[in-house]
């Protein structure tokens, strides 16, 4: 029915998070008809964050260095290390002020019916990250989900085995609720009143 | 906080329509992390679509050739033109199987508010179609919103002043619809417009 070149381009959007047969194809229409310039931009946005984007050896978030900015700052406390699921929470807690320390983004969280496990998430990185001598304490900030709890527990048992400090933000984020949806008065309270795990 | 090429992404996305910065965001991520190999797909499907798809010169749907298929088609009645607001329109129309004839794709409708007007749709051409001495009937099936309403009585008074018969499509309760569930101004267009049983 459609061209076939228009069929591809509602197929390849389908790759996006939440779009399902009919956005893509109202995506696709909206995009040859009103935005062919927005298109172009895109296509090459992507082409440029393809090459350009790749994991900080030390924090595992995105960045186009070997090394991200954050790590390599002296302004942050390197006795501290936050660990994460995602760069979007890095970004909420940086923008919450109640942390000076540094990062270990996971790119993800331990989720057996999604096939991810431990060694998928390559936690060895984070345990010769954690365990680099410097590091006095590891605070857990992965979601308040069934998953980012799973995650935090397996993390912190691992992490004491090896004698390292180990927190976790504090229950004020809502159960069931993502940090990226926090608002950051929660999740300033939730940084400042983290809690040994014993 | 982001790479530049990321936040670049990030900002691409947000052409597609119905995608604010959130999702914008969710989507970079998504696509750097989890599938490059979509994300380069979509890239490429971008710029084939913008290459190859043009508007058929007669009933300005998406095409990669000048004329499409179904404008070439033998099959079809060349005195019966269906306007429609959008290709989906089209698609949704041939798959009721109740019509024969030609298209006429508007590519949008009147919408003052979005400073969309007759100009805007170029109706010279729809006029130019219409007018060529082999369509008998216009059939007017863009959508029973305000804005298509506006649009096919706009049309209306255009092509019956050029001496063009013109119908739109019957407005009324749904198939499968139950009346306890229909508003009340579709019930009462219903009634209005009932229409003897022979």
């Amino acid at each position: 029915m459609n061209p076939s070149s228009l069929e591809g381009l509602i197929e390849a959007l389908r790759c996006l998070p939440g779009v399902g047969p009919k956005s893509a194809q109202r995506m696709a229409y909206y995009l040859l008809q009103h935005d062919r310039a927005g298109a172009k931009r895109l296509a090459e946005g992507i082409d440029t964050a393809l090459r350009a984007v790749q994991h900080c050896v030390r924090c595992n978030t995105f960045t186009e260095s070997e090394t991200c900015d954050r790590c390599t700052s002296s302004k942050r406390d390197p006795t501290q290390l936050c660990i994460v699921e995602t760069p979007v929470d890095m970004n909420m807690m940086e923008q919450a002020h109640a942390y000076s320390g540094l990062y270990y983004v996971l790119m993800g969280r331990i989720s057996p019916l999604d096939g991810v496990g431990p060694r998928e998430l390559k936690l060895d990185r984070l345990l010769a990250r954690a365990g680099d001598g410097i590091v006095r304490e590891v605070i857990l900030a992965t979601n308040y989900t069934n998953e980012g709890e799973a995650t935090a527990h397996y993390l912190s048992e691992l992490l004491k085995s090896r004698g390292i400090a180990v927190t976790r933000i504090a229950r004020g984020v809502p159960v069931g609720g993502e940090l990226e949806y926090v608002d950051s008065g929660t999740l300033a309270q939730a940084m400042r009143e983290r809690r040994p795990l014993v």
